[in-house]
Order: C-alpha cells, then sequence, then structure tokens
C-alpha cells in the first residue's frame, strides 16, 4: 500500500485507492469466515455466519462491478486494518475453550469486521457521490445495506445467547 | 495478547481482556490523533479533531473506572486491529499533497477508527450487562454516545467539506 499510495493526488486516486483496500478485505474475509463457522456452536450463529460468506463473496464480485464501472484495475493492496482485525479475531478465538465464550468472542469478532467494512463502505459511497458516480454509490450502497444486516443479526444472536444462557440456568 | 488469551475461560476473562483491548486502543489514538489534527487543514475539522482527542484522554480514564470497578488491574494488551487501522490511516494520510483530498483521507482514516471503538464498546456493554453489571454497562455506554457523536459529526464536516468544493466551482 505504501508505495501506491505515494500516487494519491486527486479524490478519484483516492476512491480507487480505497476500493482496491475494501477489495483486499473482502478477499480477506471470504478466507476467514469459514475458521469462524467452523468454530462456531451456536446453530443460529453458524447459520448467520454461512449467510454471511455467500454475501461476502459476492460483495467480492460487487467491488470488481464498481472497477469495471470506474475503469479502474482491479487489483487489490495490502489493507493492514483487517490484518489486524483478522489477526486478533484469530488470536482470541483460537484460545477459548468453553463454547458460550467462544461463541460470544466469534461474535465480537465478527461485529468488528462488519464496522470496519460499514466505516469504508460510507467513504467509498461519498466520494462516489462526490465524484458525480451516483451509479457507483448505488452499488456500494447495496454491499453496506448488507454488512449493517449482518452486523444488526449478529447483535440478535448475541441477545439470543444471553437469553438462552439464563434461561438454562 | 496472544499470550493473555490462552488464560480466557470465562466471559468475565474474555470481557478484561476486551476491556485490555480497548484500553490500549485508546491510549494509541490519544498518541496518533495530534499527528492527523496537525495535517488537517479544515478548520472544522481540526476543531473536531481536537474536541475528540480530548474526548478520547477521558475515555482512557473511564476505561481504568472501569478496571476498578470491576476489580481488575488496568493494563493494556496488545491490539493488532487499531495498530492496523491507525498505519492504514497514517499511510495514506502520509502521502497525500493535495489540502482537500488529504482532509478527505483524514476524514475516513478517523471514521475507521470510531467504527472500531463503536464495535467494541457495544461488545463490552453487552458482556458488562451478561455479566451483571450495569454500573459499568452506564460508563461504557457513556463513551459509547460519545465515540457515535464522533462519527457522525466526521460526516457532517464530510457533508461540508463537499459543498464547500462543489460552490467554490
Amino acid at each position: 500500500m505504501a508505495i501506491f499510495s505515494k500516487d494519491i493526488k486527486t479524490l478519484d486516486d483516492l476512491f480507487v485507492h480505497q476500493l482496491r483496500d475494501i477489495y483486499y478485505a473482502e478477499q480477506q474475509i471470504v478466507k476467514t469466515l469459514p475458521k469462524l463457522i467452523e468454530k462456531a456452536t451456536n446453530p443460529e450463529l453458524k447459520a448467520g455466519l454461512e449467510n454471511h460468506l455467500e454475501e461476502t463473496k459476492g460483495h467480492v464480485e460487487r467491488v470488481e462491478e464498481v472497477f469495471r464501472m470506474h475503469g479502474a484495475e482491479a487489483k487489490a493492496v495490502d489493507c493492514p486494518a483487517i490484518d489486524g482485525i483478522l489477526k486478533e479475531g484469530s488470536e482470541v478465538v483460537g484460545d477459548v475453550a468453553d463454547k458460550d465464550v467462544l461463541d460470544a468472542a466469534i461474535i465480537a469478532a465478527a461485529q468488528a469486521v462488519e464496522h470496519y467494512e460499514i466505516a469504508r463502505y460510507g467513504t467509498l459511497i461519498a466520494w462516489a457521490k462526490e465524484l458525480g458516480r451516483e451509479d457507483e454509490a448505488d452499488e456500494l450502497q447495496a454491499t453496506l445495506e448488507e454488512e449493517k444486516a449482518a452486523d444488526e443479526k449478529l447483535t440478535e444472536v448475541a441477545d439470543g445467547r444471553v437469553n438462552e444462557a439464563a434461561s438454562a440456568v
């Protein structure tokens, strides 16, 4: 990223750079989600993450579509942010033995990922509009809505987890 | 973090671990914000970041208060996520010469930080409640509200930036 970022002179450059950043991030998420799905024990959590893995594959394709619309080369640039978020999630999740606590850690890791994406897509949409590309903003908005829904779904699963634990006492 | 995370057995352990993670993150943000403030050119952005720097110092103290309430040692654990988010922001911001594009990059970097914090405080509040610590949840909620307000303020500044640029054409 450091090499490419020296070439950022205009908002258009910044937009393409951020698109390449989220392109990398979405690809890393596709690689990492199966590990979280494998470890999740709550069936609702497992199903929710499986559903989001399929959505995420669609997000990769949607970013590629925006590259095409924008006339920019679809390539990924290193994104230390998502690397750090995923590394932190893997570290915590990897060392929790209790199933219920593990699920809580997985939900937290996944919500950190969702919020990173919500921030990035929000920025990309604002910049696409500023660049007069409402068409690209619409594509990105579709993904943003799915990220927000995934985050809300995770909160629901977390609440359900708590209620289940309380009723089992 | 990897060493400590082996000790996570209960939700209480996970809560304390996450608190130490955000404690580290808040401290890194206090160190990094002055660099963004120095580079920002839009007066509203500069003032907003300065205000948030003061708030962030308060968040560090509030986390310390929650450690005290919880009877846990106030110590920071490495947080690869915030390191990655701040590294990415510094890299992009460091290479942008155009002032207006630089401000846009700074806003994006700051919003990625805010969203990381919103995710983490949201999780901490849910866990505090699950642990029966409404008092700690209230403390953390106060910070969450300020993080959300800071994020909204950044969106306002971003919109103002765009309108100014449009009226200058």
